[in-house]
């Protein structure tokens, strides 16, 4: 009777899973401005080099440098459950793992790439690292990191979390990160945001541009930029938990997986439990990979597939992913991971292939989802992971219907108690959900118009 | 190199230590109105008689049922880290270990107990439990196991703290649970005190007057009373902390722990990791165990061993225990849980018979110390773990001048992530202390003038 798989020190895994090394079609690169794919140089004043080899890398396993595993273990591997309660509540023939994430002392799965970037710059000599953030999980993550392995940090965190939100910064703070609002008095980018709009709320975009204005800026030349999703490295140092997942589902007896199941915002926790799955899918395997997004956010599921900036102000490079305009600015939903315009190009190929089957939901199904889980399981999710709760309850309902003993793993990606106010409006009947009117969609697509397309297409094999 | 010993399922304590079977005196009895013994059946209208009969047992130990076992599993076995950044920080020849309890659902260690609660009040066919929280980490931990175990749960939460903390009334309501502000109107105790002070913020013994009223006025006598820390069960529910800690201490290679340290309010948190150790100092051991407690809170180091009630209203019966009085009204500290006037009476038998070494601290110093401890070990600990924290540097630094290899143990008991006020104030340099006069203790102490005196006396052995 397993209800939790843990596995000892020895037992972590030791490399990351490189996905780009088995996707059918090669990824497409980069972009510059010129339309012409950008090299590793281009990208050497934003990211140190050690990191810029990892995100072009063709290797299928990257070795895991032991002072890293060194940090990881002070909390992995991670308990895998067997949601159990949540089994006998739905009265479902269908047996439901989850990864949990949450135990990471910022709380969620973000700290498995902040703890390798932070090392790697470290190791190139940098001093100072700097980043945005929304809602606050990635900036906490790397103050965590970074006051771990001994580095500035300095984290741009969008007006209007940072008015709503102030135990995020006090995190970073405690963490001895610096924390301050976008747009800020700090950069050009924020001079001449607050110039023409004083009163902004801020935006991802922005504070994105900031934090790589100051990084770039650098007179010494010892400041980077950290990025907590979309990028290829970043996924990458997910894949630990799917790493672990596998070895743990085998330890509690199980032979096969049917359906994997992960929220996607930038699509890197999402990825570092499914890719290993992936790999299992292109290899044969009959595996259902599911990532969830939410409806007013439909990246996956409503965008096209195209080249885009990863940033409002088009400081980025163009990178191949469904996006939905990098001008697109979604309706005030709780899950505030999961509201970035674009997706991962390694998640943006998966589906373009056809190995992913993205789908999404609206907010209040998703806090009904959540609210099911604490009450059964004891866990109270953060509002981004209810996506994925609320997806494992609609296909355990339909095993049930089929009569199927289906297998079904999630990632339990963080907890919910720094942002308990979503819970506290859908428990007063208070949360709405907010459908994207097409029109709307369109207007914010009209930003990839003169952009270029990727080639990549459907191979129809999956 | 061994920073984390974790246990699997199968090594998981199976029973409680009751440390009552082991102590040089005999405990002194809970007294009426009257000033004779308490008997089981005066409690069984707040306890259901299954807990009754643990609190006054005299076995050593105690079986865990599979039922309560499978639900803590859930989170247990918790990891016994190695603090060895804070260790390189300090420069200490001492070798630090702390168990992590901050990884349970509700984030601290009281869900050990909650859940154990839950379940023996439910086999006795109880439909409701009521109780009261100050900070809210109780009322959160029975909200938790309530909804797991499958009873309803009334939360009479201070009123101060229902105004300052919405979050943790949210947590509550998220398990199900109802929270209300006391005083309230629902109860005759709440209704006289808000009759005569309609704009009071409420205290701790106000709420526990209301919830014991509450379910002994159950006409259906289906509600009982639950009560988070102080009381002998409660205590030894805990153990499983200390019990799992050896077992780990020995897997990491240490054959002898020299200090013992956890914070105390009630005591339960202390209790719990250290009783299974005060067993091998009664039967030999050289160890020094130490209970900390906040200096404007002054119970063990300052004040008398009386019998006192547990309320400042006098509803419970006198306990055996050191107390400021149960008039005393503590200062504003952030440890909302080490603000209560008395202390486990099995705890303070400890101090009376020189088995622990109790010792007190004010907060400035203990969130120097948490700060110094998220940014070593990168942990954010409640205000209450702080006090273990800045303890356990004081010995470390002892050791090194000492120049003596050291194994100092703790309990990191929970995390401070609802708790992030006093981090923002300390970091402002806000944060002050609170001497605790002596004109003002003396007159709180009034309140034991009439109350009888225990017989338990030093035996002189430790």
């Amino acid at each position: 009777m397993h209800i939790k798989t843990v596995l000892t020190e020895s037992e972590i895994p030791k490399q990351w899973y490189n996905l780009a090394a088995d996707l059918p079609t090669p990824l497409q690169p980069p972009l510059g401005p010129d339309g012409n794919p950008i090299t590793p140089e281009m990208l050497a004043p934003v990211f140190p080099m050690n990191l810029i080899e990892q995100e072009v890398s063709q290797e299928r396993w990257i070795d895991i440098p032991e002072e890293i595993l060194d940090i990881l273990y002070k909390w992995r591997p991670t308990p895998l459950h067997r949601a159990r309660a949540l089994e006998a509540y739905l009265a479902t023939p269908a047996r439901i793992y989850y990864k949990n994430e949450s135990v990471s002392p910022p709380g969620s799965h973000k700290p498995n790439t902040a703890v390798a970037q932070a090392w790697y710059n470290k190791k190139f000599g940098i001093k100072k690292i700097t980043t945005e953030t929304g809602a606050g999980q990635w900036g906490s993550a790397l103050a965590f990191a970074c006051s771990i392995v001994g580095l500035e940090c300095k984290v741009y965190m969008v007006r209007i979390s940072f008015d709503q939100k102030p135990y995020r910064k006090t995190m970073m703070q405690t963490w001895g990160a610096t924390c301050i609002a976008s747009p800020s008095e700090e950069t050009k980018a924020g001079r001449d945001i607050l110039a023409k709009m004083p009163d902004t709320p801020g935006s991802l975009g922005i504070a994105i541009s900031e934090a790589i204005e100051e990084a770039v800026s650098d007179p010494k030349g010892e400041t980077r930029y950290s990025l907590g999703s979309v990028l290829n490295h970043v996924l990458m140092h997910q894949t630990v938990i799917g790493l672990e997942a596998k070895k743990q589902l085998e330890k509690a007896g199980e032979k096969k997986v049917d359906i994997v199941v992960g929220c996607a915002g930038g699509g890197s926790n999402f990825a570092g439990l499914a890719f290993p799955f992936v790999n299992d899918k292109i290899n044969g395997a009959n595996i259902e990979i599911i990532p969830v997004e939410p409806s007013s956010c439909p990246t996956m599921t409503r965008a096209p597939f195209s080249y885009d900036h990863g940033d409002t102000a088009k400081m980025t490079p163009l990178l191949p992913m469904y996006s939905l305009g990098h001008d697109f600015i979604p309706p005030p939903i709780h899950a505030g991971g999961l509201r970035y315009h674009g997706m991962a190009p390694l998640v943006s190929q998966g589906i373009v292939e056809g190995l992913l089957a993205p789908r999404a939901l609206h907010q209040v199904e998703c806090y009904q989802a959540a609210l099911t889980f604490a009450r059964t399981e004891g866990i109270i999710c953060a509002p981004e992971t209810s996506h994925a709760i609320a997806t494992v309850i609609q296909e355990a309902k339909k095993a049930k219907e089929e009569g199927k003993e289906k297998v079904i793993l999630f990632n339990m990606s963080g907890h919910g108690l720094l942002d308990l106010t979503g819970y506290q409006n859908f428990l007063a009947g208070k949360l709405k959900d907010y459908p994207l009117p097409e029109a709307e969609m369109q207007q914010s697509l009209k930003g990839l118009e003169n952009l270029p397309k990727p080639k990549t297409q459907k191979t129809g094999k999956w």
